[in-house]
């Protein structure tokens, strides 16, 4: 019900005060044409004045034709037709953004979200309703700060079965993305720690560091995975790389870099890895790559991954694995953290996982991304560029390089398919030390698109790329 | 499926390796008795080998007592009678706590949780259903950082009726639980500006402080509110503070102190006020108090509240409401983080704002909670150890002060409680300066009680006071 203060109305009557109030409301379009106002009793109830304050505040508002009333129905804001205007165009601009981008692009091949259509809403509303009847008390008693005990238990289960891992509940933290979870890990190893980000890579991840005060700095990521020799010269703690899948060049670390790694780390108590295998799932081609965090024999390995990419980027859900070395610390410095991911998610992903839906939602899409991937990439291959076209990486998670054999410089290039509402990034974007050789390479991002989008879109590049080549 | 690694297998061949690994989950129990394994056909697909090695492998097994086989049903684990032992030991203990402490008290008055029965339940069961069939591609469309439109749409909304708060949704900030807004402020305000928290005051909210590498001193809380002299001379940049309804004192700031708090505000750019107004649904008694964010002329207050307490404290959702001046900051600085609550339950809880639901359960829960403090407070006033108590501040949120006219020391007092299952704290605990002479009054907080509990924790305070005073 509608609230205003009597504490401070100088020399106003109540009535007078309650008028001007409501006024104010009405003219700043907070009470819209229309809305219906409390009745006189439960108003004055509810402020504590009289019914007769209230009366005479809703008379002189009908007497201003700001409140029109209808016998046996109450009072009602009037259509003033105008006011609220600066309120309006404040609230737009928060508006405007998605629905901005979505009209402005054929494709978006920059995006991380999956296609609303895949997501099975059918068996994830039927598991939210079974866990709301089931588990009340579940839902509503505190999760530990780790996360609720039956998520951890099933993820748990998931990673054995998917990556061979074996993993602890007790091992497993449950945080609101992984952004949250770099936080944590700040707040765990320390701020006296330097941190090692790959370059290139996700920028968001250095940002979220600095932010959190942690030294960072950018370790180079080159062919066969991160540059050990460049930790070792930077003096790096804590390295974090993603050998399974490297966002943004797809480049796979083989298993004698992965050694080589757990060397690093095991020559000072201080080093860790954060390894982080958001993709691991669309591994499209070929035998599964162990995890770091399964061939760690001395607790140098914190895992992370997140169902933003297996299940959709709206979600929020991420784990990390801590390493038994590190879980009692953790209890000791973090717990009194509340876990920031409602009960009922928890245990409706928990259901999902048990109950098999997991694993047939990651079949069936990686069965979606494989055959997306092979039209998108045939879809080039069959074009007249294909002999300026080199494709690489495309065996593994959502995106693969793009190579175009043209002289203009990406900034333009991105600006002229920008032209043909086409969004897409260069991996030189994503290069902290811009000697990186990597101009005229594309990163393809394809998993929020439709058949029909990549067709389109292809096209566009098809004939921005003859023309800049005179084809 | 289970997945294994053929990465590194040294001279074994590929059955015996599968073996191997299938052997030794039995044995650690990561498979359990009774698991039926992958047929032969799709775990040799799954694993980029041929059927006969998987076929090998599990005749091995089966040769070992590892496996059995049903004709036509496939191959499962037998019972080993052993193993899995360390692990399980583990699982247990993350598992232990919820259930522990719930049998050993008869009622916990320390405890922030709400009755999981007046949860609605079935409003929101229904509320979920139809979000996920209306709004299929908004949930898996990214928020923006802040939060989804329609949240903070809402939010505005009903900070105006119910706190006579004119906020524009960009200003309002949706957070996963008030500790991640916290981290935020910390973030967006700065590691060096020191931060003052309320003594006694909610220990958790100066651990988020230190553990987010911010300046943090404690502030004398006195019987009108924080006391400013203490702000000027512990030189605080950062003023948090509850004035609607302190924690555990329950002192509600008169409106003079807010303005002089205002006033030592506005004396310098780098000041600043978090009110924190966690349980302002709740005042069971008298007129609205104007919150600090509204009767805020010049830009300083940080406005904070939370569905903890009027929905539920595993809901995980909370919001800040930054002024103007600080909102084009937090876009530059913070804009980068993803919100970190899932779309879905952000268009859930605004449609249960919008559809007057939040509304109903606030005044459902205010009648509830109105009859539990005046049955607590009744049993006490009725008991013989009336005399001997004072209840105070007993008009706002879910808890008041119980004094105490007995000599025993909080913490023995506590002590005898908890051997008559009656989990309490002193407030003297919430003091981070001991000379505080807060001795023998303790936290009431009934939210969480029936009143069948309620009637028996009353019975054992009194039986404990009576014997402390032989009466």
């Amino acid at each position: 019900m509608l609230t205003y203060s009597f504490a401070n109305i100088g020399s106003d009557s109540l009535y007078i005060h309650l008028y001007k109030c409501l006024k104010n409301d009405i003219l700043s379009g907070v009470l819209s044409p229309g809305t219906k106002l409390p009745s006189k009793r439960s108003f004055a109830k509810n402020l504590g004045i009289s019914v007769i304050t209230v009366e005479s505040a809703y008379e002189q508002l009908i007497a201003e034709g700001y409140v029109y009333s209808i016998a046996k129905k109450g009072f009602f804001i009037a259509d003033m037709q105008e006011g609220s205007k600066v309120s309006q165009i404040l609230i737009e601009d928060i508006r405007k953004k998605p629905e901005d981008s979505e009209e402005k692009y054929i494709a978006d091949f920059t995006s991380n979200a999956t296609l609303s259509a895949h997501f099975p809403f059918s068996i994830w509303s039927k598991l939210l309703r079974d866990v709301l009847n089931d588990f009340q008390k579940g839902i509503m008693d505190n999760a530990p700060s780790g996360g609720t005990v039956e998520l951890r238990d099933s993820i748990s289960k998931h990673l054995h079965a998917f990556r061979g891992m074996h993993v602890n509940p007790s091992q497993i933290i449950i945080g609101a993305g992984t952004e949250n979870l770099y936080s944590q890990l700040v707040q765990l190893l320390g701020r006296d720690k330097c941190y090692g980000v790959e370059d290139p890579g996700y920028m968001k991840i250095s940002k979220i560091y600095k932010s959190n005060a942690a030294k960072c700095k950018f370790i180079h990521f080159g062919e066969d995975g991160i540059d050990i020799s460049d930790l070792e010269r930077q003096k790096i703690n804590v390295a974090h790389t993603s050998p399974s899948h490297h966002f943004p060049t797809g480049v796979v670390t083989p298993i004698s870099k992965r050694y080589e790694l757990l060397g690093w780390a095991s020559k000072s108590d201080d080093r860790y890895i954060i390894e982080d295998d958001y993709d691991s799932e669309f591994r499209l081609v070929g035998k599964p790559i162990p995890t770091l965090q399964s061939i760690d024999t001395t607790e140098k390995v914190i895992y992370m991954n997140t169902f933003s990419k297996s299940l959709s980027s709206t979600m929020r859900i991420s784990y990390m694995v801590l390493p038994k070395s590190l879980v009692t610390l953790y209890y000791e410095k973090l717990a009194f953290y509340t876990c920031p991911v409602t009960t009922l998610t928890q245990y409706s992903l928990a259901r999902f996982i048990d109950r098999g839906y997991f694993e047939k939602h990651i079949n069936r899409m990686r069965t979606f991304y494989r055959k997306q991937r092979d039209f998108l990439v045939s879809q080039i291959r069959n074009s007249k560029i294909n002999e300026f076209a080199t494709i690489s990486e495309e065996d593994a998670g959502l995106h693969f390089i793009l190579k175009l054999n043209i002289k203009c410089d990406d900034d333009e290039f991105i600006r002229r398919m920008e032209r043909r509402r086409i969004k897409i990034s260069a991996l030189s974007e994503f290069c902290h030390n811009m000697e990186e050789k990597s101009e005229h390479c594309f990163v393809m991002n394809y998993s929020s698109l439709t058949l029909e989008q990549i067709r389109e879109a292809v096209s566009e590049i098809v004939q921005e790329v003859s023309t800049l080549l005179k084809l």
